[in-house]
């Protein structure tokens, strides 16, 4: 508090503490404060402001392997025993062998596919509840944290910044619909009804004379390259005017959201940062970020380097009183 | 102002000033109470204040026909001469004939074809404006009205009187869900994420460099009877607690709302006024109400009668000034 040090009040009224200064934090405040002000130009009404956010490696963290994955591998395993056709069917045989490499290059649609077939015949309540018994108690295997421990600590503050200026925040994943609102209010904040994702059937039955939802094993939505325009169209029926992913599997969501007529912002979180997270791009088989680091320049779109530009990576526990 | 009358305040106080006093506004605003008061035993946190309408006949007139017939009718009639083959293809023969029995026999599926015919090719904001349009200048061939227009004064008095009372409202319909989208925030304050309907398929395309979603002629899927739970599920993602229907297509989303933890609501229009709206029920084509009007009693539905409970129909547009 001597000398040159910034007053209480600057770092108080900084809405993304946990980003470093530099040109991504500044490509956002800017366009927020541009798009917010009626002055500006760029001045877009609170019904415009429709922000959509990839999950996995955007909003939390993806590697070894999409956190769904460890869902899924968790009831197939226990379902094992009753499907001995799974042994010589991909893409189960490959998730019960443990071959990571294999599963990975099943993707998400590798998930839906265990998904659909492990879960098919609970109600959609059951599911839920078997999503969030599973996220209470399953861990990380390297980091020991929770999977909702390892939402990243900036990208909560900017999900927070954007509500306050009056922006609608969506999720637009190709995860599991279902599997991402178990959790996505409680974790970011984000509604049931603002998650679009993959999904698989479901349909009305009534049993014992109550309706129920019931689960199909049959894939009904992959919400994941041009999935993820066609899936916002469907879902939420406008154009947002911000796009935040992380791979190629973003590229479409980005480009569309960036071709509308007035302003707009995309994002690409890069994963640079071995120490803290992880460093992959162009050649890892989960989060392929490939075409969207060769284009990125020629879209405007934004490029935020996780090593440089983040402070600070998961949310910091508060320490249990003494 | 003299002896008896009702306060000024406890007027200006009523948030549905076009419902009667009576029952049916009796059960909605204690319903509105109980889920509002924490002392209540009845509270729900804002987050479970999620309500669903349908649209044709619940929050505008559908007689003759569905509104979107009309907007359907009018583009196949322009794209006739070039397919000669609709007049002997149902449903557009009968379309084509003017049939108004075998075309209300389709139903909204019937809708749908003709949309998914004459409407393949454009683009979603094509499409978007070609309703705009239309919606701002056809007319209801009886009252002479904008459809617009014929919005139920009583239910946009209800929608907000919801919404002040912190419910996210949705409209859950088996017309098309981007025709729905066109008006509905206008018309209804009701956004275009919080409307689910039937729908067409679009693909994600890139035309001259530019990405476009482009409609298919095909049916993405058909949001009646089981299928409005089922959309409820996909898109909403939580279970409503209040539902508002008129017909038995409404039948499986009043049961699924109404058979939840908790409290809820269920609600049907009875449309039982001849002289300013129409009168019908069970043997209606459109907006057909029997088995919901047999089981109403038993499943705790509230029967809403627009002759005793409305005191208005259609907002009353300010004179011009003289
Ligand atoms: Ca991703
Ligand atoms: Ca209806």
């Amino acid at each position: 508090t001597i000398g040159v040090a910034a007053p209480a009040w600057a770092a108080s009224a900084d809405p993304l503490p946990s980003w470093n200064s530099g040109a991504a934090k500044d490509s956002i405040i800017e366009f927020v404060d541009n798009v917010t002000d009626p002055e500006s130009g760029q001045y877009l009404p609170p019904a415009k402001r429709i922000a959509t956010f990839d999950n996995d490696g955007t909003l939390w963290s993806e590697k070894p392997l999409y956190f769904q994955f460890y869902f899924a591998l968790d009831r197939l395993k226990a379902m094992a025993p009753e499907h001995p056709e799974w042994q010589t069917t991909e893409p189960f045989a490959s998730y019960l062998a443990g071959d990571v490499d294999k599963m990975v290059a099943h993707g998400e649609e590798g998930v839906l596919k265990v998904v659909a077939a492990t879960h098919a015949g609970q109600t959609t309540e059951e599911f839920r509840q078997a999503a969030e018994q599973w996220l209470k108690t399953a861990r990380h295997g390297s980091t020991g944290k929770l999977f909702t421990e390892m939402a990243f600590q900036p990208m909560l503050e900017l999900l927070d910044y954007l509500r306050e200026s009056d922006f609608k925040t969506f999720i637009v994943s190709g995860g599991g619909v279902d599997f991402i609102r178990s959790f996505a209010e409680e974790v970011y904040g984000i509604p049931p009804y603002q998650v679009v994702g993959s999904s698989i059937k479901a349909t009305y039955e009534v049993r014992d004379g109550k309706p129920v939802m019931v689960k199909q094993p049959e894939i009904a939505f992959v919400d994941d390259k041009e999935g993820k325009p066609v899936g916002i169209h469907q879902y939420i029926g406008a154009r947002p005017v911000l796009a935040f992913g992380n791979s190629d599997g973003d590229y479409q969501m980005l480009d569309w959201v960036t071709s509308g007529e007035g302003p707009s912002l995309g994002l690409l979180l890069h994963h640079t940062d071995p120490l803290r997270e992880w460093s992959y791009d162009r050649k890892s088989l989960v989060g392929t970020l490939d075409r969207g680091l060769d284009d990125a320049g020629e879209k405007g779109w934004v490029l935020v380097d996780m090593k440089q530009d983040w402070n600070s990576v998961y949310p910091v526990k508060p320490a249990d009183p003494a």
